[in-house]
């Protein structure tokens, strides 16, 4: 089974769409440790059943809780009333580059038209408390690219993002969300989202009535980016949720480009720092044209991973021994799963399983680039 | 005699420097032409009687004119009552970078405190017609180089210029005139130019009396960027002269640093571009610093050249057919000396004479590079 498209290019039945929206709605399971468990026991619906098992081997004193089939059903129901459909990692109408992410949404909730999905898209963000001229060159940039044919994806926001959205609702411009389909953020924006369901669509990976907090901005940003061929910053100051976008995106592989403006104002701190880093300037539509228009045709890249020709033919679980040696050598530090396996000497399906166990124990924090740590 | 510096270091007698001013202020010579005509007659002296004959051999129907002794003593003495001083290329008061350069001039007329022109200097230059916030900000940068031992070099123009030669009048900062010493442009900066010379220099290449036409203008630029270690170029919109100060600063292996600014101001152009181009971004004043610190203590590197073995024991001209040779190989399109050598097979020397009585018959360009080409 390929981690990286579970159900690739395949629709998933009702009932596995269930089991995946209740796999991913469970405790201490994330995008990674979905993927994680999916592959370690072959189905949703296997997981479901094995992970208080997991979670005991892991040491949890309590199993984490898992969201029954009627929760997951009543999601379905409020989604299907609200006019949201559930697009799975692999199904057609998943976005493309999107899919290939680290830590891909396993089931996105989209509302509006989903063949906007489908389309080269370009990200466009920046300062809340926009300039006058940010928003207006962001509007220029936004109906430019739509004219040339890609879609603008955005956070809803204040200042910058609303002034991108807004310039191209006639070509569709997809919204991400921080929380669930029903919590918009901010609130004044409902109008603006009700143009855009026009002729594009808004995402959220959150789950129905989620009320978006501080830390869901930062983990929505990477849906942003990981949508995008590229993110174009346009205002941003120091340590704002633009530049985790732009860092994101670095992550992602993707093309970041950054807007010049005065030192003297502080809403370019940001943006000039990003173009010290070696962003791309852009003073003009050509600018991103140029960078995206080459890498649009090309198929979204998976990222390298092992394979993993052990995980079908072992069957037993670690030897005691085996698990407290790979635990000893973790802590609060990041390690790479490749040391891991080396130091511990153990075979990489017995690591693999250790570190899923702590991770459905709560344990474990699973980081990009296949570093994990012990939570404290 | 080493052509990049005539009298390296040694002062040159009063009588040698009357024999200078009259070689550079004769028809069809500029500074590439008085280090050739110098090189190949061994003094200034020998030059100016050798020119006559050199300009017949180049064809010219009548000799250019050449500046008689008064008319140079003339121009000392002028010079003398308003305060200005000739400093020669090589002498120890020239500024050491501008030495280094293709074209610098053998003579320079200096007002002011001549210590200043011994400082590491950095060139900020602009438009005319800045925004406050670009005059706010050269003059931060000007200050804050003054402050880390930089003087401030400039071309006394209005908008960004003047900013940053009042920003730093405390440190001494240096005017480039387009003009002659006397002849000061635009002339409301009197008043500045007056405070410049309290602790800061004003340089000019051009004879007393010469009143600035707008050619003059660029080609002062090659000198402020030559004196600096690096130009700041603050705000430029498209095709502005700041623009071939940066040019120049390139071709002279300087460093150039530009100021970012919003895509939707004209003035942001020509920086943008710039920095499109490679140009160092520039938020503060360390931006600047943290690349000419470091190569501030190096010494001014000499361009390299071939050495000139011939050149001594050469003393017959060019035969007739090696001439026309040589001259049927030229034409409006530049070309390297190296290449006219390799194709019409005449010695180095032969080839260089040829081309010196060309070019003092006036029908020879001589550009950067060591490429020459006719003139219509």
């Amino acid at each position: 089974m390929n981690l990286a498209a579970p159900a690739d290019g395949v629709k998933l039945t009702d009932s596995q769409r269930l089991d995946w929206l209740r796999l991913i709605r469970s405790e201490n399971i994330g995008p990674r440790t979905f993927r994680a468990v999916l592959n370690h026991c072959g189905s949703a619906r296997a997981a479901i059943a094995a992970l208080p098992d997991l979670a005991r081997r892991g040491g949890a004193k309590a199993p984490g809780r898992i969201c029954t089939a009627a929760e997951a059903e009543q999601e379905m129901e409020t989604a299907r009333r609200q006019g949201s459909v559930f697009v799975a990692l692999g199904e057609p109408d998943y976005p493309a580059r999107l899919r290939v992410i680290d830590d891909a949404p396993p089931l996105l909730a989209v509302r509006g038209k989903l063949d906007v999905l489908k389309s080269p898209m370009a990200a466009i963000v920046g300062s809340r408390n926009a300039s006058a001229a940010g928003a207006k060159f962001a509007a220029q940039m936004a109906n430019e690219l739509g004219a040339a044919g890609f879609v603008t994806v955005s956070g809803l926001a204040r200042g910058i993002d609303a002034a991108a959205h807004r310039a191209s609702l006639e070509f569709g411009t997809v919204a991400v969300l921080a929380g669930g389909q029903d919590r918009i953020y901010p609130p004044e924006h409902n109008d603006l989202l009700a143009k855009i369901l026009e002729r594009g669509a808004a995402v959220s990976e959150m789950p129905f009535g989620w009320e978006p907090r501080a830390r869901d901005f930062p983990r929505r940003n990477r849906l942003i980016s990981g949508m995008s061929l590229g993110v174009l910053v346009v205002e941003a100051a120091r340590r704002s949720g633009s530049l985790i976008t732009a860092r994101m995106a670095l992550e992602q592989g993707r093309e970041v480009f950054a807007v010049p403006g005065s030192p003297l104002d502080p809403r370019c701190e940001g943006t000039n720092e990003l173009l010290k880093q070696g962003a791309n300037l852009v003073t003009g539509v050509d600018d991103i044209l140029s960078v995206i228009e080459p890498i649009a045709g090309r198929p979204a890249e998976l990222p390298i991973e092992e394979p993993e020709q052990e995980a079908q033919m072992f069957t037993d679980g670690p030897a005691a021994d085996e698990r407290s040696r790979i635990i000893g050598l973790l802590g609060p530090t990041p390690v790479d799963i490749d040391d891991l396996i080396r130091l511990s000497g153990a075979r990489p399906a017995i690591v693999r399983t250790v570190l899923l166990e702590l991770e459905i124990a709560g344990k474990l924090h699973r980081q990009a680039g296949g570093r994990v740590a012990l939570l404290g």
